[in-house]
């Protein structure tokens, strides 16, 4: 049997299963465009063999290695590296072992999917992972990672990327990037303006970091003008390396629209003091606005990832750091908090913000009604722990009937993990392709525009929305 | 190709589907009942035809103006009013070829379904709208409109509406309606007392409307007792032109059970001076529970509908006043804030307050639960962005579990759009007979029960919870 | 026709219906593990027949009285013993009349399942009730109530229970389980810690309950530390009697971790005058810390049922008192909250936390993250208002993509009423079988993992979260 289903996602009703396969036929092959992401430019750059299946699939990818930790295994045991240096796993076969024998755990999860899908059309592996299978599938990957047909531009080009951004901070030199410009190589590979490190008055390092912003642009960070204006070359240097975005992790949507006086007020202390936790919340607000401010200037889409409590486990971040799958959703208010940049500049032609929620319930009482007015707002879609065949399919449900598709931009896969690209892409389509036959199927749509949908989901919209 | 599938909205599965049209076809013809709308009642008092196809079905109504508003298209472009008089397009045929070009904006909403309903059966108009049918249509229901039998009263009875209920403010003087029943006309149009522009201190003018409340009703409203004297004495005005329901628009669902003293005092601030807003919460939730009070006295059905932050862009609203679809539902709190008035009078017989929310989380969290329990509550149906095939289908697999559908009260179609109603009712009753055929099939209902329920969803439990 | 299919609860569709009806057949007989509920060890002590159907099946079963009460049916005609001992109905028959006629009420809700299931299943009887079958029905299951089989222990060995938890409270003399114990009956039942008057500085007779507390261990409960020891020693006795679990019944989920000098001086404030809300709301957080860091002394597993907002009602609580069907759910959060104790105890080997939550939209937003990733943490399952078809369905949807299956625990019967507990698990497995038949006919999981799954989610799960 193959490890997977050609029909899989698709609904179990013939007539509805059968609109959908003739969708997803339409939209299975079209190139990908990734307009937000964490993949590392390096890879492109260097072009590189990647190392090991476990260093590769395992190691990096904080859905798998929270799982596993969830239930009792230690995250040293999975080679997750220690802040102290201390020792971990470092034995690509023992850690794949390890995961092969809780693979269980997985039934159900989007991973699964993930790895099965990278499994059978990456590496042409059919079998199904256990601890039986372990090491047949270690040294079967393992054989293929060495192909040059494996190197990250070989496997770019043969997921038919046509565009993908990564996301580096305000601070970085985007050296990657620029070694891939000289290089020659055709694949687009954008970056993506990322200024939290600068516009959080918590991240660590801020007011280090401010001082860094000063002297990478020449602008006296020492004042709010200075500060702002670079920012503005920040994203003018961003830009020369083709991105058309910015990204914006913040724990709340707060946004506020200060005077310039007191914008300036609050700026000179937080970048000479600690600042209280309402000072930072503030400032994050604040520079919100500033942020969006810029982008009807400058024309680069806003992207505001909202609503994580970062590093929930003190033991964990001290022994681990950031990113350990310690992130948790909390509820978030996007209607009162977003008034304030809305006031300012909502109704801007040309502007675009693309909000993203971790809080589903946000979606058809807050997000839906206010993508579905507000010009500039788009819904990012099904994001982090939604990312998924159930989630994405939530998403459609609880916003279409109120914003329309036309107010969505298409799919993201949002992710570290190089070799699942194509396999979540595939997820969206299809789940997309199979709400749309749903939708075919329940006299709520006519087929032909289903098929333009379907187009729309799986490319256009991200395409247009993210000006790629 | 029709227009719509005869059997939209029903389940794919065969079996499923086949009890679903069973269902339906008990219920498809039976009268309207419209328990609560906004529908104008100088429409049946002077019967006059509607004027072009623009003017009766895109410029008064926020669901599409807003949708095209969110895509870049100008309010004023669309015909949209403005509080300064200023030029807006004003030529039908413009506004309905803008609106057709776009039409694939709707696709997978409400909007439509209800339009799309509105051509084919209303119209006999059997063309997918699209820039190249812009004129065709338009022509074709421009004149249909011209028709006799196109007339307000005309498509009332049309429609099979049995009874409707309009909605008028506390300081209305009710002449359609007393025109209507004047006429000799036997349609049932009653009215519905609404006095939110004399209980809430945030409304515009609130102060002089409650001197002009004290003058029509000989009351004295610069004391607390005259003030409430007035409403009864409206109350009672407004059951005379037919009305058996109070509605009660509110931000949140709070109440309050003050001391007669307290509620003196705190009415003596808010009919002298600006409110605080604390002080405008207060009285607006003491409200409530008066109202409730004079319900139990009168007889009068009370609804809530709680929620809506309204008017959310300043510009929109100053540009074009209120209801412009910037009305953007928050959280909303039903256990705490609900408390006061059920402790005041929850347990009392004879009285119905029907609950409506913008906030799904609190169907299976608060209001199931709620109405489950406390003999005077009802849960009001799936309301404005939830009436649609999949807020009502939410709504039902929300609820029905803990308060049974016997708690509920209904369809209402809450429209300000009168060609819509009988397609909003359609979608209602397909989509409840859509939930009764799965539970049929899964053997959660045996079918002859499933055959009453579809007959109370569709007309009784409207009649009864409304005393119609 | 039969009273219930034998396909309910089973998909629609042919393929996916097939799969079900093969992975039921796996799991339909398996042995019962009720690990957490509210049955009366009385029963199986004394094995003393029931009295009749109406004080077996109406009286003591909240979920049916608040029904009946929410139509207008008073407490006392259903024979709701008053607070004062005033008059209530005593006649079984004038009852349970009463109640079949208002069967009807019951359509769609999961009680309706439970008692047809009861009546056709253990009283092999298959009459619809009605008010035209009360009386047979109820003459039917009189006889049978009377026949030695239908007592206590019979109906538990015909249930196939392996093991079944009761509650106790701190202050129990258990004197019914040892009865049992001392019985030489094999039957399986348990006790559970319940400390919520001994931990509640709001709960009634709060320090007469400490002192009492103290008196029962020989503790020194006027002091911090021997009130800890209190809670020690009670454990221990708890766990002679079989207990493997402890339950906290919390309005919220919050937990505090204050030094011990900080607890010790709460303590003495709570323990000798009446708390403020936040004093009482600051002691029952910490306790919660308190008793799951005896929870990595002892091994018992720890359950919170956070949420619920008691006795809403003071007119019902004042004449009724407790538990009269007005606890309605409320928001509760589970991030911030439960921090000061994950960051205690959270990564402690071996410690098992089971939350429950009655606020749905925490399971993809808050629980599944959460207990995707902390090892200690379990999912109990859909509880309450939430332990029916659909909310055992949305349950698993919201929680599987995130957290998996091996995070949860299988299924709670969490009732009072004894004949239900066969239907209430024959309704998880079969809605357990439903979904992952959808799974698999969706490609998302292989037939024989379903299988292992089914078998895991009816009964090992359960059997190995609570060390039974």
């Amino acid at each position: 049997m193959a490890l997977m289903s050609e029909d899989r996602l698709f609904p179990a009703e013939a007539s509805a299963r059968a609109v959908a396969r003739d969708l997803y036929a339409h939209v299975r092959d079209l190139p990908i465009i990734s307009p937000h992401g964490h993949t590392d430019p390096r890879w492109f750059a260097e072009n590189a063999n990647f190392p090991d299946p476990a260093q590769l699939l395992v190691v990096p990818d904080h859905y798998l290695f929270r799982m596993l930790f969830s239930q009792g295994i230690p995250l040293e045991k999975l080679g997750v590296p220690r802040v102290d240096g201390g020792a971990v796993e470092t034995d690509g076969r023992a850690i794949w072992r390890l995961f092969a024998a809780n693979y269980h755990l997985f039934r159900g999860t989007p991973s699964r999917l993930w790895l099965d899908h990278t499994f059978q059309h990456l590496f042409d592996l059919d079998l199904r992972l256990s601890a039986e299978t372990a090491d047949a599938a270690y040294d079967h990957i393992a054989e293929r990672l060495r192909r040059d047909e494996y190197r990250p531009r070989e496997m770019f080009e043969r997921f038919r990327i046509e565009a993908i951004a990564t996301t580096e901070g305000a601070l970085d030199d985007l050296k990657w990037h620029r070694q891939i410009r000289d290089s020659g190589w055709t694949g687009r590979v954008v970056t993506t303006y990322r200024p939290d490190s600068v516009t959080d008055p918590d991240f660590e390092g801020f007011r280090a970091n401010l001082r860094t912003l000063g002297e990478i642009t020449g602008c006296d960070t020492a004042t709010w003008q200075g500060y702002l204006d670079a920012h503005r070359k920040r994203r003018a240097f961003f830009r020369e390396f083709g991105a058309t975005a910015t990204d914006h992790g913040h724990p709340t949507a707060d946004t506020a629209n200060l005077s310039t006086e007191a914008a300036a007020r609050l700026y000179e202390i937080v970048s000479t003091r600690d600042a209280t936790p309402d000072e930072a919340r503030l400032f994050r607000a604040q520079m919100l606005t500033e942020m969006a401010k810029m982008s009807v200037e400058d024309g680069m889409v806003m992207q505001i990832h909202a609503g994580s409590r970062r590093n929930h486990s003190l033991d964990i971040f001290a022994r681990f750091g950031r990113d350990k799958g310690f992130d948790i959703p909390g509820r978030t208010d996007y209607v009162a908090a977003l008034k304030p940049l809305l006031d300012a500049v909502g109704l801007e032609p040309g502007l675009t913000i693309i909000l993203f929620t971790l809080d589903e319930t946000a979606y058809s009482r807050e997000l839906a009604p206010l993508a579905g007015v507000y010009p500039c707002l788009r819904l990012g879609p099904a994001w982090w722990f939604f990312d998924s065949a159930e989630g994405i399919r939530r998403f459609r449900e609880l916003t279409t009937e109120t914003a329309g598709f036309y107010n969505t931009v298409g799919f993201n896969d949002d992710t570290r993990a190089f070799p699942s690209i194509p396999a979540r892409h595939d997820v969206a389509r299809r789940v997309d392709c199979a709400y749309l036959a749903d939708l075919v199927i329940a006299g709520r749509l006519h087929e032909d525009e289903a098929v333009e949908l379907a187009h729309d989901l799986a490319y256009r919209l991200a395409k247009q929305a993210y000006r790629l």
